[in-house]
């Protein structure tokens, strides 16, 4: 399948990278070609720039967001939270009718840490995605976890935890899915419409305190019930 | 030990009998008695009314709110969370060097359903208890299940499940660390200070779509780490 993804940070990279071993087509997808190619710096996390790794992966293919969105069948949307909506409202034309997988979460770094949500409570991300881009079939999946984890999750107990979906589409959450089943998901939680994102953008400051207490990102959380 | 439950509704009467169960004095209080026994109709919930459920558990003395917050040697914060900021504020003397236990999260159903949070994001409910009441020992907790489970863990999957506790007096949260694992807990994470209320306040959009999803309240959920 030809699956673009949006967003060369470490999001990103690590479905880009994942998609590519499991036989997929797929090409990146960033704002400024020339630009993201010309930076030096590692970003706010650590990581290396993109040239560097995209030297690795040669065999990914980097485009316009517009081209990028053109070219895909499904979109992986990982643009950072903060300006996801903004780079993705003029795409309306290119990802129409496509299943966007929605990892994007509104965490506003401005305020210092740890950050806040830049949409929350009685709106969510999810939800302006899906109301500014009507014709695409938006699904929220993946965004209550490190992004190690969300293409490996096998790689903690054998994948004995679980991941949440929101969506309008049925179909398009049937795709989605299939793709994180082929990631390795086994339990797959849909918890309904595109308005159950908030629950899961919610979710994150929780994640964050977890996060300072465990001492690592790689961790999740599993539903028990009866 | 005497302990004092603020709040007449399901969660306060499910930690009144627990705690009466365990060998603990307890009374419970209510903003006004008269009113509050005077009451015939069901809540909203579908409660029986308290008289109703008093008259099964006449060994529970009920007092107003004041008079139980000084009485109490713990006092558990068990009222609505849209009310409880107004009622607590005045007993600043009575609860002075308390530990308070606070289980409310500031659900407001004025919107309709599902309900919003009244605060959230930037502030908690936990932490402006903490701020009206600076001489008082404020621990959340508890607020992230269903009260049948916060008081009887062991009732799902033996306690093989995960209970939060934020605040900044670490004598007051081993306090409370006593009073849940006497109920059974066993998984009890302690976030950090009262600023983590943010995060188990903020869960509750996720925890009522799983509710919607489970079609029923009981469960919880466990932190899968390495």
């Amino acid at each position: 399948m030809k699956i673009s993804v949006l967003g060369t940070g470490m999001v990103g990279r690590a479905h880009a990278v994942r998609l590519l071993g499991l036989g997929h087509e797929v090409v990146v997808g960033t704002q400024d070609v020339d630009k993201t190619m010309a930076r030096t710096d590692k970003d706010a996390m650590g990581n290396e720039p993109f040239s560097v790794w995209h030297s690795e992966h040669s065999s990914l293919q980097v485009m316009t967001l517009a081209k990028a969105s053109e070219w895909g069948e499904i979109v992986v949307n990982a643009l950072s939270g903060y300006s996801a909506l903004t780079a993705l409202r003029p795409l309306s034309a290119q990802l129409s009718n496509k299943t966007l997988i929605d990892i994007s979460n509104p965490l506003d770094f401005t305020k210092g840490m740890p950050p806040t949500l830049s949409v929350s409570n009685t709106d969510s991300l999810g939800e302006q995605i899906q109301k500014a881009l009507p014709s695409v079939r938006v699904v929220k999946t993946l965004n209550t976890l490190n992004c190690d984890l969300q293409v490996n999750p096998k790689s903690l107990r054998n994948a004995d935890h679980d991941v949440f979906m929101s969506g309008n589409d049925a179909a398009a959450k049937a795709d989605v899915k299939e793709i994180l089943k082929s990631y390795g998901w086994t339990n797959i939680i849909d918890l309904g419409d595109i308005t159950t994102s908030r629950g899961t953008e919610m979710f994150l400051p929780l994640w964050l305190s977890l996060w300072g207490t465990l001492n690592s990102p790689s961790f999740n959380i599993k539903v028990i019930a009866d």
